[in-house]
């Protein structure tokens, strides 16, 4: 297969992590015989600084051109204490999404076992907790307009819209996921207060009936807050609107205590994106010790989701549980015992994938 | 001194866990030779139900013109799953809180010793955090407007607003906490994408400086559910806007291992308003199981913030803190020991305050 991938390593350590995916991604171009070609584009705080545009014309047409993107991470701190700021490197991930109509965030929140006394819950509560959060990636608050302040600058107000065929659409891919897995899927809103989250129960509501052999529950947004943590294992498929899905998937996703491992895919209209969770880590920036294995993750997922190559993406997560057995991790996992290098993890999961043998599933 | 206190039981197990606080009430009434008057009122589904208002005016009157409120619970499940319902329990709630002028929802987050074993965290993590969350309650998009739906009924909007008046005075309350505790004061927005958060954040920026004393740092929503599991001993007062606290706060919550025993207080322009932070309950309506411990250290809180007698406050502490040792609990905290009903348990903290002898602090 020919395989178009955009490549946008981004600010922080981006650049670093993304250097393990690609590696990756021809040990296993090569493994299976496909034909890969990158290209890379500048997005974030270091398109700010090269071109003033955190998302240019040059990116997206990259992009567009792609049949799947890999995205590291964005950011940088001398943005985010300034209010003032005319250009900031979160409007090009906003406009990316826009423009590229991501509408769907996937993040499958799962626990490594050898990783389980990382996390901040009790053990008994998180093991084998494995459910996937859902988030709608181009409406709400973020993207609602008007936007803005008052001439006197001293009230400033956002607006969150929702139609319906916004909801339609990631409420139906929802039902996708959860047909795949434990047919249960629950909506997450706060329709007992706000009207567009009325929009989301009622559509919810209308839409259940067609998957009969779905089991649908609604939580409230402050309910769900708690649940993750008290009873992480009662979800399978989480679905929720923009906003309450940044802070909720963030949530969920220390939970499992091993932050650094977990991917996410971002499903759009016109291609798909691929990125670890955590961010820039500028302080990291580097310095050869950022744990690549999320950003090597989020390459599985592109082969199995954006391709659909089922076995190229089980033969990285097979290399990356190896690389955790073997004991070959960044500082954050290895808690005193020997840490390797950025690149060094990388090359011995590139080449465990080379060396292992083909295993059909 | 004179208290006038206007009684709000609401609905579910409100009523319950209230006559529970009215005895304790009136046991430090009498041992501290206070004159106390409770004039009743009806709130929630129980006053849709009565007179087709949630927050009848004859209840906004009753609350006017007493030195206190003290508030049960209200919700009903009838109207949770009916996005159509032209009247619900929730509004008189919004309502109240904007007439009231209940600007600050104060939520002390501890754990008890003897039940950190319930908490989903990890002991470590947890014992001896002890933060307190300060949540704007008139404000933000809860109130905004407007919110409604389009002709076609397809799409739905809501607007989030704040002036600079709002959030300058839920910040020099949330310093005020400060200086009275650990001083240190955590602003949680989310600055890099909306409009709001970004007043939020110069105005703070702008006050900080007049508070020298205290360590002022800035935390993005999302992040800001991330660090409560990872690290709650981070934080001494948290302080955010209507919708994030609302998320927050239940967060936070749950963390402690006994959402039963936790009180809060909303500061208002007129009076204030004192309530366990747990729900109706309705599944436990009149079982005479519900747990009784939040609302009666609700009247603690409001000894202590609305009347300024924080003798009487401690006083009910260690009432509650005696129950908890004696194991004269609800079968929440019983965990298969001996379970006593909600009034027995009233009735033994009542009695310790009028037979234990007066402490002075
Ligand atoms: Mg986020
Ligand atoms: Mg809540």
């Amino acid at each position: 297969m020919k395989l178009k991938i955009a490549v946008l390593p981004g600010d922080g350590i981006g650049p670093e992590i993304m250097d393990q995916a690609l590696k990756v991604t021809r040990a296993v171009c090569e493994k299976f015989n496909h034909e890969v070609t990158f290209t890379e584009a500048i997005v974030g705080a270091c398109a700010i600084d090269a071109v003033g545009d955190p998302y240019p014309p040059e990116t997206h047409e990259v992009c567009m051109q792609a049949d799947a993107v890999l995205f590291g991470a964005i950011g940088h701190p001398k943005f985010d204490n300034d209010p003032n700021a005319r250009v900031r490197p979160e409007q090009g991930l906003l406009r990316m999404r826009k423009q590229l109509g991501l509408y769907g965030n996937i993040r499958p929140v799962m626990t490594f076992p050898s990783l389980i006394h990382k996390s901040p819950l009790r053990a008994d509560l998180v093991e084998g907790a494995d459910f996937v959060c859902i988030r709608e990636l181009t409406g709400g608050m973020y993207f609602g307009r008007p936007q803005g302040r008052s001439e006197d600058g001293d009230t400033a107000y956002d607006t969150c819209v929702y139609t319906r065929e916004e909801i339609e659409r990631i409420l139906h891919l929802a039902y996708k996921f959860a047909g795949q897995r434990r047919k249960k899927l629950t909506v997450v809103d706060k329709a007992n207060v706000i009207a567009t989250s009325r929009l989301w129960r009622q559509i919810a509501q209308e839409i259940a009936p067609q998957y009969p052999d779905i089991e649908t529950d609604y939580l409230f947004v402050d309910n769900a807050a708690m649940r993750i943590i008290q009873w992480p294992k009662s979800f399978d498929v989480l679905v929720t609107e923009n906003l309450f899905g940044d802070i909720l998937t963030d949530e969920a996703s220390v939970i499992t205590g091993s932050l650094g491992m977990l991917p996410s895919a971002s499903i759009g209209i016109h291609t798909s994106l691929f990125e670890p969770i955590h961010g820039s880590y500028p302080q990291a920036t580097g310095k050869n010790i950022a744990n690549p294995a999320a950003m090597i993750l989020s390459a599985a997922l592109m082969f199995e989701y954006a391709f659909n190559l089922q076995e190229e993406g089980a033969a990285i997560r097979r290399a990356v549980n190896a690389s955790l057995e073997a004991g070959v991790v960044t500082e954050d996992i290895a808690e005193g015992g020997k840490a390797y290098g950025t690149s060094e993890v990388g090359d011995w999961i590139a080449e465990y994938i080379k060396s292992s043998i083909l295993v059909t599933l």
